[in-house]
């Protein structure tokens, strides 16, 4: 990864291009729009891989083969810097990404360890995120060398992000099976839980109801944005267009339910969605 | 497809090479136990595109695509009949796959219509499936082609896949996801309930708890390797070997989760499971 504002000249990189972003699926527009708020003149050209969905259950290889793939088309389109909206992904992908390519990349999984620990007196901190984060321990081993004492639970809960894909996210089962995955975390007295996965964002109501009142939420999104916004201002990277910026979604699979779920995770209108080849 | 001796001759197949088959996971593997059961002496290769799963929530031109790249991969293993092992893959992709290749394809569907309609008194048939497969209207269609007056209630049922694979089967909030897919059609009075999906056969003794015991349960594995078995016969090209067949499995993504499934799904021994890369 490029660190400095030479490295941004050095590599041709221009203001003016696309930030670009993927995840599997849609999940990572709640990135997205955090992004738009906090710097809406940038473009922004978005890969979600709703043919490969989902990442979460898969194999380290296999994530790494297909982040990497993602990135070959986000390249293709002229992105200036690549945000991976996908927490399995970061989790498993990340470092070699960075490793293998010159443009600036970053991830979502330090940003929302410095969300979680911005509460100094945050001291049990439980994390649900898919399978194959949990399984990296990236999470885990980011929260134990920022802060000594800490007591981490993280959960594995793999139907999450089906019930949210299915739309059931106000019946009394999705309740249930919160309170499946939850209640070891709400015994041992957890005070934060990281919502581990971009899809998230949307259970929170339902994570309000069935979560002592006195639990912290903390999901990746905001200060995503706020890390994505300082990086392009010390590579002078930021955009100087005046027009808002327009936003390109590219799916490898296209359906009408995925469309309908990129409006709800987006809470606003995702213009005409692109179908895109990749791998 | 080819139905008659001469043509298996004149594209070459020969008895003692193996039978194909393929699903986007392990839930085919209920197919290939029947099969096994049925037909013990012959040799079986097994393609699980699990890097690639679900094929049930995407979209018709995704499906046939990955379909078609299956049938490649198992075509350079050099088998001699292929099973499409998957309901969703069948729906959209049997057709176009037995235009387009001379070697003998079947599917799960019409077994599985077959075997809902051996009961002449069945007349009021639910179906439980995956999206693709309950919007291909393939069941709905084949059925009220094949008997008059059938009342026919398909339900799309996308939670029940990862609730097996997370092996939830015996929680409660399983048998409760089932009453919220099943109850209008225990409310319609069905009579017969179709398992359309190669994974729900694991859900049959909770089905049990959920149903009246009246409904009948079908799922098409049995009939499929029946089918099969028929087919062979009549282009000659039943194997002739007298020891037991082997099988090779073949994952797309390999991971102990997938490992540990297959072998639930096939109730005996995989064998060590291979790699391939397939698209």
């Amino acid at each position: 990864m490029i660190d400095d504002f030479f490295g941004a000249i050095r590599i041709g990189l221009v203001k003016q291009a696309a930030l670009g972003f993927f995840d599997s699926g849609v999940g990572g527009l709640t990135v997205v729009r955090a992004v738009q708020d906090l710097l809406p003149h940038e473009d922004v050209i978005y890969l979600g891989d709703t043919a490969r969905l989902p990442y979460g259950s898969k194999s380290p290889e296999t994530i790494r083969q297909f982040a990497d793939e993602d990135v070959n088309f986000l390249l293709s389109k002229g992105v200036k810097a690549i945000v991976v909206a996908c927490n399995t992904a970061t989790a498993h992908a990340l470092p070699s990404l960075q490793q293998k390519y010159e443009i600036p990349i970053m991830g979502v999984i330090l940003p929302g360890v410095e969300a979680a620990l911005a509460d100094p007196t945050a001291e049990r901190i439980g994390i649900i995120a898919t399978r194959g984060t949990i399984g990296s321990h990236v999470y885990q081993h980011a929260l134990a060398t920022r802060r000594t004492g800490l007591m981490i639970h993280g959960i594995a809960a793999p139907l999450l992000v089906p019930l949210i894909e299915e739309n059931w996210i106000s019946e009394e089962v999705t309740q249930q099976v919160l309170l499946k995955y939850l209640q070891p975390l709400i015994d041992k007295g957890i005070d934060t839980l990281m919502l581990a996965c971009t899809h998230y964002p949307l259970l929170v109501p339902v994570l309000k109801e069935v979560l002592p009142s006195d639990v912290r939420l903390v999901d990746s999104a905001t200060t995503c944005a706020e890390h994505l916004k300082i990086m392009l201002e010390k590579i002078d990277l930021l955009s100087d267009q005046e027009e808002d910026g327009k936003l390109s979604i590219y799916l490898t699979d296209l359906s009408e339910q995925f469309e309908e779920l990129a409006r709800r995770f987006l809470k606003r209108s995702t213009g005409k969605i692109h179908r895109a080849v990749v791998g």
